[in-house]
């Protein structure tokens, strides 16, 4: 597994034209190094810099640099460099601390020639640091998206599993909402029921929608809104998972007799969802899976304001994504999430998402959670 | 109160020899500007760069850039410059968007000479889309922490609410702890009675342990353990609210009798805290305080393997830190959060922690919640 994907982010550091590469994004950290990096709680304030790895542009070399407060248990990294970001009896300088683990491990290492980079995440510390023992910095963002898009075989396991956690979440939502109590607290059982099967806090991206004005705008956290008889329900969950990959899902469900006019909406979304196992296999371009998917929501009168859909990794959202402007073709081993969606005003709002893995000749749904209006009883 | 703020951080940009600042760095960012950047499941994949402030040397000018899809209201800056992260029809290139803001929010700001950023956060993009237009950058991470230390009348305001916030959580813990349950399931109550206080989904920096083994180990996230009665339990709660300022607070507890032993730890914590009362004011040493602190937990034969203490504000743990080696001197209006523990394999851990205001002539308890060992019933 880790041979695999660190040799794939070796690939893009070639095809940017550079000799290493240096990862500062929790997401590239994660799937070049396996880090799992804290980020729910922001920046550490023991931290003097992002976790960061470092790549031989054969995938063979794997250096990490964290805190000495991060777990680096899960990384497959063949060193590990550690800095004191945190002491009990002194201030740390922790910032510095960690500029020099970056450059002491790129000695160790003996890191030259040309190295590529995530612009938005490379600190400058580091940059300035490195200075002349390298001939330049490049940027690794396009390559190594495309790079991620096609998953390993083990990568897959690991997306199997964050499609399991988002049903774990699905189904306390579908047990556990009720009348009566405000969106916040049986969000925090959904939450709960995930971390639980994990035995773990996780960061977690999800809207959390109750009633038919908020159904009908589609995106948003819970708040302190009562929870009412007849109320749609749309529970959008993205657990990121203890192995660092990220979990989606989306299902809407009515706590009472859904309307003839929802019960309409509902159709067409899951219709929508069936012409995509339909179409969905390597050779469609993304924008060709977009208007198919939009074809039978429009057919009903509907359309979503939002994407179609995304690639799912160790990021939430990841190229590519399914959107009238992008013409990527799909290829075998992409994952892909396809949430369509339909809101109308006075009525509610319905969507509804799964995982799709990319066969050879088709796909397969990674998904184990249904799409129902029915809560658990 | 913006001004204020403003202000100093522009004070902490002279002071660090430059005529502008650049804050990237999320408690910077909102110290300076206001914007409370979202920060609960890591960098944003709808951000090209991280939600940046730029501020002139008199803090008369801010200006804020933060992507389209970041909630700017929070802000008091001057100028804020929206950029596409999230496009429903078409693959974003977020990253050059970010840069782009950023330069276009320079040049309308006429920003130039040296400036100020901090190194670990300050993107390799944006040095070098400044490139020659500036004519150096400088490190302002020490003197915006000292800047920082002092709190506005203001800020005073915030940190209040901040304390009430960890009270409301702590409450909850005292009457929904009980034996039966795993950790991870209370702990989602406690959270959420925060959550719906402040009706908003909240990062929480938080220990919650049960049970002697765990409190003594003194730190660590919930988990699958379940609680059982006579169970010592340790909930450390940091909330950071909608103002973007951090609460920070610690009580222990006992389900059912404490052990004579454990009532001698408890007495111990809580007298060393009485200590700090009384020897808080402008004028003691870090380290002072820290010894006072310590010695009193010592003649009960406990010392605490963690800090005493540490700044809060913007950030859960700010300068100055309450250490050993820590000698500054202590200024009316740091608030310090105060945290003494005592840990005997065995018998269980205590740690209790207050809020503290410095006044001109000795210190005020901006803590709301009480230490105690007996739980709500």
């Amino acid at each position: 597994m880790s041979n695999e994907r660190a040799k794939r982010a070796g690939e893009a550091i070639r095809k940017s034209g550079a000799d290493w590469g240096i990862f500062t994004g929790f997401e590239n950290v994660c799937y070049a190094s396996g880090h799992v990096a804290s980020i729910e709680d922001g920046f550490s304030p023991f931290a003097g810099g992002p976790s960061t790895a470092i790549v031989s542009k054969d995938g063979s070399v794997i250096g990490l640099v964290a805190p000495n407060v991060e777990d680096t248990s899960a990384s497959f990294a063949t060193v590990i460099e550690s800095y004191v970001g945190y002491d009990a009896t002194e201030r740390t300088n922790h910032e510095s601390n960690y500029a020099k683990a970056v450059i002491d491990l790129t000695n160790k290492l003996s890191v030259g020639g040309k190295v590529a980079i995530e612009p938005a995440t490379f600190p400058a510390s580091v940059q300035v640091a490195l200075g002349s023992s390298v001939s330049g910095f490049v940027s690794v963002v396009s390559e190594i998206a495309k790079a991620r898009a096609v998953k390993t075989p083990a990568e897959i396991e690991l997306l199997r599993h964050c499609a399991k956690l988002a049903t774990v979440g699905q189904k306390a939502a579908l047990a556990r909402v009720k009348p009566g109590r405000p969106e916040m607290a049986q969000w925090a059982e959904v939450r709960s029921a995930m971390e639980l099967s994990e035995n773990r806090r996780l960061s977690v991206v999800a809207d959390f929608l109750t009633g038919i004005d908020r159904t009908v705008s589609f995106t948003g956290p819970p708040n302190d809104r009562l929870v009412q008889p007849g109320d749609p329900v749309i529970v959008d969950l993205g657990p990121r998972a203890s192995n660092g990959y990220w979990g989606d899902s989306c299902n809407t469900f009515v706590l009472g007799e859904p309307s003839s006019k929802l019960l309409a909406l509902h159709r067409a979304v899951v219709d929508s969802l069936a012409e995509c196992q339909r179409v969905l296999k390597p050779g469609i371009r993304a924008n060709e899976l977009d208007r198919a998917v939009r074809t039978v929501l429009k057919k009903c009168g509907y359309e979503h304001p939002h994407h179609t859909g995304h690639g799912i990794g160790a990021g939430v959202h990841e190229y590519p994504r399914i959107v009238e402007r992008e013409t990527v073709i799909i290829e075998p081993n992409m994952v892909l999430m396809i949430e369509p969606g339909a809101y109308a005003p006075g009525i509610g709002g319905v969507r509804c998402e799964w995982m799709f893995r990319i066969t050879e000749s088709g796909n397969e749904l990674l998904s184990t959670h249904e799409h129902t209006l029915k809560p658990i009883e």
